[in-house]
Formats: structure tokens, sequence, C-alpha cells
């Protein structure tokens, strides 16, 4: 009997062309691109997890997923450079390894980071065109800096989740690690977001919400009773899906897998 | 009489789709984009003229052209604004401002600086895919280092020189100023060439060359005798278009646009 293998993948995608990482009847998804190639290598159905389902438009840099494979012989180096070979570059397994049978990237993972590109300034890089918000106006780094301290912690964030269809959470309490500022060399600002898990669009609409601060629409002071209302109305705007991206997702102390260093 | 102004422009547009800057009969290029939307706003013949006649399939940061009009009452700050929102994304005017009658962005050019972006590792991340070389070896930058430090100078550059169909250099004498190798936090690395003037294809024979010297298949040592060859077998292969950058234009003290920052 050929012996089972649990396999986990770290992947990058642009998510421009995709609806989002979950299979749907809707259009391509980055899940179903990629199980149509891993089955027409390993010539048996695939079945794939995934530790977030990215929206629509949504990039990766560090998505994790795993599946299930009985295939004999499998070379994983060599099933790398098919994977990125067939993928023709939209997707891109990063690295490729074995992992125990019962690892799961969603059960499993402890905390997730998002990175939200922001371009700055009266015209936009046609380069990051597809890879961040433009944002022509001036915003007030430090009052930004002051309503992000206020979003960190646990929190019930339902002023920060969009309701999605059919779906409703036992409980809407998150915990937010951290949030960050880069300011990278080609004038674009990065806010990273780190927190043991998110709600439906509560990254986009921290961002959008944090961009509302930082053009003066909304207080720093006025953040707590923000979060307090529950109201999603409370909130700022959802920023555009096309700045966001999966940066990683950590695991516990013995089944670590370090985010990229992007 | 309506006054006649001279305008200039930093210009940065996403290469991928145009046949390159120049007006063509074989498909789009920046140029015509540029000039159709120009004499929408203007309602009269526009005439541009650039530093530099990007390839098919080049990007830029820091393209700088010029155009002439007597448009009365020409608010260039509403230009900007206006030429931007009608180029939708892939053209970007960065700056405009008026400059002195005889300026001329080729002519009055003292050097030009390209960046050219390599991405090292098994796989490229999929946003880098149209705007970077994907070289999965490993690079030996030492050698790399002592090749470039070859290229720098006044040196007759035939050997870097694609042949272009009916023309001929008189000279082909050019001075590259400054190479420098700078790594970025996304792991690519960037080559950045600076130089009085370009032969054809110069910078991307020599970005190939130097890929060839960091895999080892040319010798940082070979270089002097390639140049003094004038053969453009002996240099090694040219690197493609999607890589390059055209980052800015230097020109003399009085007129100086800087470079943009990015």
């Amino acid at each position: 009997m050929a012996q089972i293998k649990r396999i986990k993948m770290v992947i990058a995608y642009d998510g421009t062309n995709y609806l989002g990482w979950q299979a749907t009847k809707m259009g391509f998804s980055v899940e179903e691109s990629l199980k149509a190639v891993l089955e027409k290598i390993l010539q048996h159905p695939v079945s794939i997890e995934a530790a977030s389902r990215t929206d629509a438009g949504v990039h990766a840099i560090g998505q994790v997923a795993a599946f299930t494979t009985s295939k004999p012989a499998l070379d994983l180096q060599q099933l790398q450079i098919s994977l990125n070979r067939l993928l023709q570059g939209t997707i891109a397994i990063r690295r490729i390894e074995e992992a125990e049978e019962s690892f799961h990237p969603t059960i499993h993972a402890k905390a997730k980071e998002y990175h939200y590109y922001l371009c700055l300034g009266k015209a936009q890089l046609p380069q990051n065109r597809l890879y961040s918000w433009h944002i022509p106006y001036l915003l007030d780094r430090e009052a930004m800096e002051r309503a992000a301290a206020h979003l960190l912690g646990k929190h019930d964030f339902s002023s920060f989740a969009n309701v999605k269809k059919n779906e409703s959470y036992q409980d809407p309490t998150r915990e937010v690690l951290r949030i960050g500022f880069t300011d990278l060399i080609d004038g674009r600002l990065r806010i990273e977001i780190k927190g043991d898990c998110f709600l439906y669009k509560m990254v986009r609409n921290m961002v959008g919400t944090l961009v509302y601060v930082g053009r003066g629409k909304i207080q720093p002071e006025e953040i707590p009773e923000m979060i307090r209302s529950k109201n999603r109305k409370a909130a700022g705007v959802t920023a555009p899906a096309c700045g966001l991206f999966l940066f990683g997702v950590y695991y516990g102390r013995k089944k670590t897998i370090s985010p990229t260093l992007i």
C-alpha cells in the first residue's frame, strides 16, 4: 500500500484576475487553478486546505496550504518546478515540504499577518496600480499611529466586520497583535497588521478607517467608542482589495512556518 | 496672439502592453497614447519629444518629455489631473511644469539612468513577474561587481550594441558613469546603470553579460577584451525588456530635472 503523505506549501499569487482563494461557480479561483495543476501532475484527485480564504482581488505572498497524496516516489523539488512551470507566474509555489499527517493549515494557524500598500502622492506609479491603493491626499501619520494603538488587543471587532451571506460569528472577539507602518523606498506606505484571526473584511475595514483618520475624517480618540458600538457603520470605508497581501501565517512552536521575509 | 509655452513632463509608464515609446504602425506606443489624450484636452495638434525612445516592453518611472502649446490660460495642475484621469493608470504624469522655450529633452540630456530588476530564487513573486527578470540560479555578486568596474568609463561599446535596421552609429563611444547594485527588501537585486547616453539595447546587453558573469559563464577579467573586440557576439545575452526601467534623466546645472527618488 502506498504511503500517505501530507504536503505543506507556501504560496504566492497575484489575485487580480481571481475571484479569491476558494472555488466558486462564478469564475476562476486560486484553489481551482492549483487543484487542476496538482491533479494533472499527481494523477489522482486532490483536496487542498488553505490558511486563509482570501477575497476576490486580494494577493498573497505567504498563503499556506496543504494536501494529501499517496503518490509513490514523490520528488518534492521536482514537483515544485513542475507546478511553477504549469502555473505560469500568476501563482507561485515558494516552498513545498512534507508535514505531519495531522497538519491542517487553517486549524493550526496561531496568527496571520496581512500587509496593505498605500500609494501616496499625486500620481501612482503604473507598476503599482494593481498592487496598492492610491491616496492622492496628505495623511496625518501621527494620528494614524495613535488610532492603530487603540485597535491593538482583544476586542469584539463587529464594527470592522462586513456581514457575509448565510454566515454569522459565534464570537466576534479577535486579538490584534501588531500594527506596523513602514515607508518603502518607492514612496509607498505599508501597513502591517498581525492578529490571531480576522473577521470578514476586517483588515480592509481597519485600513479604510486608518486612512480616514489620516485624512482627518475620524479622530484617533473616536476609535474606542467605534469598537464599543459594535456597528459597522461607525467605522471607515472598506479599503480596495488590490492593496491587500496575505503576508504569512504563524504556527505553533513545534510546527513553525516562518512567514516569508518580504 | 496667444503666448507659446514649452511644457516639460516627468512620466512613468508600464511598458508591458506598449510597443515602446515611439509611435509605430505596428501597434500601441506610449507616445501615441499620450499624444491622443493631450490633443483631446488641448484641442490642437501636439508633437511630443522624449529623452529616450524606450523599447517595446520597457518601463519608465522618470521619462522626460516636452511639448509646445499656445493654449491660453493653461492650468498645469488641472492638466496633470485630467491627463492622469484619461490615461487610466498605465501611463502617469508625475510632474508637469513650464520650461524654457528652447528646452529639448533629448538634446539637452546630460545623462540617463536605467534600473534593471532581477528576481533571484526558485520562484518569482507573481506581482513582480511583469517587472523583473527571474534568475533561478545563484549569482556570484562579487564577480559581478568586478565585471561592472571594467564597464565603467569611456569605451567603444559596439560589443554591447544590437544593430538597428537602417541605423548605424557615427561614433559608438559612450561613457558609463556608475553601476550600482542594491538588494531590495523583497529579495530582488537592482542593477543601476548611469551613462551619458546609450547604444541600442546597450543596458540590456550589459545586464545580460553581468548575469552571465554571476553564473560563472564569463569571467570578470574577460570584459576588457570583450570591449576591445567590438563584436556583439563576444558579450552576453540581451536581458528581457520587462526588467528594465528608465529611472531618470539628468540635465545641466541650470535646467536640472532631478530624477525621481524611486
